[in-house]
């Protein structure tokens, strides 16, 4: 799995005044602030947080579906829109949803004030739309915070080196907000979403799926690169590599959600694994006849992400997104060597930093998928995961047996993160 | 007339190298960029003055009703949203604009680069909503024209000396560009918009109403005054201030539109006059027992911009935009002196550098009232303009009878100016 590079984002936290109230970052999604009302709730939300003596800094996404409008006109005016004039069309989404947000916060009798990516000191490289955080001027949200107010960042952007505006890619928001909370020595950073929580499984596949209470960044990474898409990879990493503690939860309900944080001992009393996650978005390359460094060479030159990778004598395995099949496809042409491809397969993973001292689980997996008559494709492990292939049509099934045969059904999997 | 301070542009056109190709600046009104196709046909436009040997800057306003919308939206979340982040707000739409251009002009196989009004350089006083230029620091716009690259920057904002983002009030993209113009020493400002120029009266009213070829500054700032409605008086006067040639141009024709420069002998070989104008959006406020000082000042705290005066012994009659007369009534409450206030009249302008050394036009304009049965009420004369009140359903008729009198209906009108 190519995990996206650390972010360089300098840790001012040893700034912090001892004594001082406490700084919390709240990062609010797409569908969070999409419309009047629920940016009013958000305000509210916001305020509660701030009467409750944090010091808040709010990051927010673009309303709903803006940001697609936005790269659909670019492309109505061009096939091949150019990255730096596409991120200053499609950073004014956030920058429309933080100064809403404060009007509404006005409204409510508290001060705020929001900033741009850029006017927030987010110092990014030029790589247009994938934009990379390489430094954190903190100097004008410190003196907002200082002087009161609440301080709303426009997520996803922020200026590059060459003073033009970036855009940080997919998960830009999530980005930003740890990106703050590791600058400013947050207390935590949440993640408000429209789901409750990280699941034990997809609710849609697994009905008696549960929330987790808490659980550690490793694991939060492998049930991303598994398939679970509350959180990106590289908000993840970013929070690890700083140690930020997220908390994702729903902007909906006043209810806990998850904490990502440290791995503690509390979370490794039981065996038991954390989460079964799925996907069906990846296809499974097999290559002859080439070194595994040449293939990376040319797959990473193309921009493909490599998921799984298996190697066996003169063969190797690995699977891509099917978003990037296209790609996969046309850098494994130029090698000029036998390949093929299949687009039948899904990916089934447990994850669980439990099974580290546990040899059991991959056994009892392996036996449960039998048990179905499933055959695993392509297997591969770390220290707290499990994953393997199956067809397609099996998937749903697999993620079922395996989340029943692990006890994931019941309020004990929840007690042991409790 | 309460006409707007100058606003203080640098003159940096003195490091034009001589012999370097000239700078025009382009301004492209709301209309002009509302929607795709019509964004595309700016963008040839553009490019087509690139092709000529052109350095081009072109000055982009939001696209359509948009900032209106967003000014909805602000007063959705809250009766009284601060100017503060209004501003970050609606300044988004002319980024949009400028960015969709761009991608536009790079689809027709030309460089181009956007600039927000702070990446160009453009730095105001921080009265958002409705700041005045400070300064401009061209050295992004030097650069990229340097680089062979047409730039386009996004009208009517700034960024303050508090490093927040302002908008420059109604009409800003055209003070924008007539900054821009003074500064870049360009040889002219072309104003694009949906109109094929100035007019002798409005075509609405007056059917024959023609297209003038040129006038004096002074003479566009009366008529502005009087109720023109194509440019703000306050780009006029910055144009006068700095000396910028402007053409007011139709976005949808190639014909010429029409001049707006120094006045010189060409202006001046006939009497008559430039134009007809009227405006019904006015009323007329009669003061007693208050010195005119005090007056003002109190009108001019409330933020009421105080047209047409008249003093006679003891009363004051002076008019004010409609808009304004909330803030004009509560003024005027306050002094505990006997007003009252018209809104049944109507205001007729003629306006001419030419009746400066013709003393008959102001005979020949009553003469022409009388004849309709028409008093004029209050009566205000320049050197260059005669107005007057009239009743509101007489404001027609006068105009149209103005405008035969003195031959406006005629092409000689237009040769006057040639």
């Amino acid at each position: 799995m190519a995990t996206p590079e650390y972010e360089a984002v300098p840790e001012i936290a040893a700034k912090a005044t001892p004594g001082r109230a406490g700084t919390v970052v709240m990062k609010f999604g797409g569908t969070s602030v999409a419309g009047v009302e629920r940016l009013r709730a958000v305000a509210r939300r916001i305020v509660a947080a701030r009467e409750s003596g944090n010091r808040v800094v709010a990051v927010l996404s673009a309303m709903g579906d803006m940001t697609d409008e936005w790269v659909r006109l670019a492309h109505e005016m061009s096939p091949h829109p150019r990255p730096r004039e596409v991120d200053m069309l499609i950073s004014v989404g956030e920058r429309i949803s933080c100064s809403l947000c404060a009007i509404a916060i006005h409204d409510l009798g508290h001060e705020a004030i929001s900033l741009t990516g850029s006017q927030a000191g987010i110092v990014t490289d030029t790589a247009h739309g994938k934009a990379m955080i390489v430094d954190i001027r903190a100097r004008r949200i410190h003196e907002a915070l200082d002087a009161e107010k609440i301080v709303l960042v426009a997520g996803f952007q922020g200026v590059s080196t060459d003073y033009d505006i970036t855009t940080l890619g997919r998960g830009g928001s999530d980005t930003t907000a740890v990106a703050l909370a590791a600058a400013l020595g947050a207390e935590a950073c949440e993640i408000y979403t429209d789901v409750d929580g990280v699941q034990t499984a997809d609710p849609r596949v697994v009905p008696k799926a549960r929330k987790l209470h808490a659980i550690s960044y490793e694991e939060m990474l492998e049930l991303a690169a598994g398939g679970a898409k509350v959180l990106q990879l590289r908000s993840v990493e970013l929070a690890r590599g700083h140690d930020v503690k997220l908390h994702v939860r729903s902007s909906f309900s006043d209810a806990d959600g998850t904490w990502i944080r440290e791995e503690d001992e509390r979370m490794l009393e039981k065996a038991l694994i954390s989460g079964v996650t799925h996907t069906i978005e990846e296809r499974v390359y097999r290559v002859d006849d080439i070194s595994v460094a040449r293939l990376f060479e040319v797959l990473a030159e193309a921009g493909v992400n490599v998921d799984t990778v298996v190697q066996t004598g003169d063969e190797i395995v690995f699977s891509a997104a099917d978003a990037e099949g296209a790609e996969a496809d046309a850098a494994l042409e130029t090698l000029g060597v036998p390949w093929s491809v299949r687009e039948d397969l899904g990916k089934v993973s447990i994850v669980g930093a439990g099974m580290r001292s546990h040899p059991g689980v991959a056994a009892k997996a392996f036996a449960t998928l039998e048990e179905l008559g499933i055959e695993p494709q392509i297997v591969t492990t770390s220290p707290i995961k499990i994953a393997c292939f199956v067809p397609r049509g099996e998937v749903e099934r697999a993620v079922q047996a395996l989340h029943s045969a692990f006890e994931l059904d019941t309020e004990r999997a929840e007690r042991q993160h409790a």
